[in-house]
């Protein structure tokens, strides 16, 4: 795929460069290379089980736009950049979002490094084996500003109406790892009174941490994803469950709120049974606001070329979000069908995909125009 | 572990069979070859963490008698036999008890064959592949009697003294699999009110079927013991989770009463959430008694040796379960270590051990005896 993608940009004469964190960005010329690159991109990895769109849009649609210059024969005044940024979800090596996150000096390189799968492969030698941790360094050049075309599953679709989200913030997300330790022991012979049962801890802490959610209604989500359930076997009590919790609000204050409650849940649910139970932070990030004038960019074009817009704030994470820490940042979001994502069924229109392709290519002309202007009259 | 039981049993001249289930049956000569065997037994197979004690001490307490015997140069009216019955613990491929079972003719030799494990291997050709899918038809040359020795987490250890248990029965018992579907979708931008959370569908499970046997006390126990989750990823909400609900009693009316709440469960969570809940039955067995005048051989036996008896109802599942539907049976049950098995920390003590294997060799000889007169008076 990272092979596919970097021919791809070579064969429309781009200049690839990778950097020691695998990120990998795809240069074409402006008329003037002392200006910082305005940039495109979002992540080319996905879930376990799909979809197809969340991530690789935003590459693909990057791509689309330095294509379509190409064909035109159109030269910006800065460069252009496609990136894709590394690890977006986190899957096989948590924490997620750390090729931008290290970029922006968010995450520790040296710690992302040490990552281990479940296979206890580390990070650094599958990237060196792969081939793809590059000789420059990570968060060198900048970009002078950042667009990131995504599907939101908030928006709702509308039969033949295109619907642009402008996207002025990302919620704050927290991740957590629960570890629960009882004993494992005879399912047909251990009395009720003396089991240390970690699975029915476990099922209490899941519906406790979906009632945190319901508390701060409507904005409020919480997940328990992921579940390993050890030894696993139909007649053994379970001596020990592994979780994680995501807990996310748009506002950092009722973030808080929402980890302390998790903190007493755990608390509660421990002191009513006679098991540990271990709570670790596993990576955290607070919401994000992007930058006004890119907003405005991205909020004009969609209006001047009538489609329907509406800020939102988005529910998940994104590059976008450690980007904006170290350039102007704005996101551009596109409905996805029944606002199901992470699912191999995710599904967006072709009208939609091409209508959010066209806002990113004129949000990246009209900022490189503002800035151009703006480089001309200093 | 096989070839050693079978090079151990061979060592003391026993003549060993294997039958078409993979049963390994080490014959020592009596006397009268045409009486039936007295036959000793359990299983060597365990659970995937252990212990070390479940089923593997009834044939080895099995194989000590017959070395103790050949020690002592003392031929049986009948002939002997230890048998090792295959996959007692139905992990690997379930359902549990599946060798004692088909040889009991309670479960379908065919279905047997066909489990597959989850890397999607048969069980026939698996039990091929090591070489014990012997040539003699599974069910065939039935016991005369039949005595299993275990330990049983119900009985509680004194110290200085010599517990022995009577097991009088073995509770009923049910093996269920839930399949929960809801739908896959990104933990950060779903709202909770359209989400359709297989994990939470589980959780209220697991709390409910707990209940099931608190509400039974103090003979019920229920369990959930293997939980699957998919994708399993820590920012997807979960599509699908699949798991096991193990419900017993010694009283088979209670034992259809916790049935018929499990169904209705179901049927609650599933109305009070969009999602689909599958539940099937795997496997179950009635509850059973075990044979008058065996359990009278193990009692008096117990009694003539000072030990401390006492009756017991088996909360686990037995081979001794099935044999008892084709011949008559008993078992004979010694303390684990704070009543903990199906644990790397299964633990018995060795005064312990050979009072159980001196209860199981006098019980042995004395049903030969008492036999061996009524062959003789006929």
């Amino acid at each position: 795929m990272r092979d596919w993608f970097v021919r791809a940009c070579q064969a429309i004469d781009c200049l690839v460069t990778v950097d020691d964190m695998g990120n990998i960005f795809a240069r074409k010329q402006g008329k003037n290379s002392v200006l910082p690159p305005v940039a495109m991109g979002s992540h080319l990895d996905t879930q376990p089980a799909g979809g197809k769109f969340d991530g690789v849009i935003g590459v693909l649609s990057g791509l689309e736009v330095l294509r379509t210059l190409h064909d035109a024969g159109y030269t910006t005044n800065a460069p252009l950049e496609v990136i894709d940024w590394t690890n977006e979800e986190g899957i096989r090596f948590p924490p997620p979002i750390v090729g931008s996150g290290v970029f922006a000096g968010a995450i520790d390189k040296e710690a992302a490094y040490a990552g281990r799968d479940n296979a206890d492969k580390v990070f650094e030698e599958e990237l060196k084996r792969i081939g793809y941790q590059g000789r420059s360094r990570c968060g060198d050049h900048k970009p002078g500003a950042y667009f990131e075309l995504c599907i939101e599953e908030g928006l709702v679709q509308q039969p033949g109406q295109n619907i642009i989200g402008v996207l002025t913030g990302i919620q704050g997300e927290r991740w957590y790892e629960v570890m629960v330790t009882g004993r494992e022991s005879h399912a047909g012979s251990t009395p009720m009174p003396v089991r240390r049962d970690a699975m029915l801890a476990c099922a209490r802490i899941v519906e406790m941490v979906n009632n945190i959610a319901l508390d701060h209604a409507p904005s409020a989500v919480a997940t328990v994803g992921r579940v390993v359930v050890k030894p696993n076997s139909p007649n053994v009590i379970p001596g020990s469950v592994y979780f994680t919790v995501d807990l996310r609000h748009p506002d950092d204050a009722v973030a808080l709120l929402m980890d302390k409650q998790l903190r007493a849940v755990i608390r509660e649910v421990k002191a009513g049974m006679d098991i540990a139970i271990e709570l670790n932070d596993v990576w955290s990030t607070p919401s994000t606001r992007f930058d006004e004038r890119c907003v405005n960019v991205v909020r004009g074009v969609a209006e001047s070329w009538h489609y329907q817009s509406r800020d939102i704030i988005s529910g998940s994470g994104h590059d976008a979000g450690y980007i904006s820490r170290v350039a102007p940042t704005a996101m551009i979001a596109i409905p996805c069908k029944d606002g199901v994502s992470h699912n191999e069924m995710e599904e967006i229109s072709p009208e939609q995909a091409a209508a959010g392709a066209n806002v990113l290519l004129q949000s990246i002309l009209t900022w490189d125009n503002d800035q151009g202007s703006a480089a001309v009259n200093r």
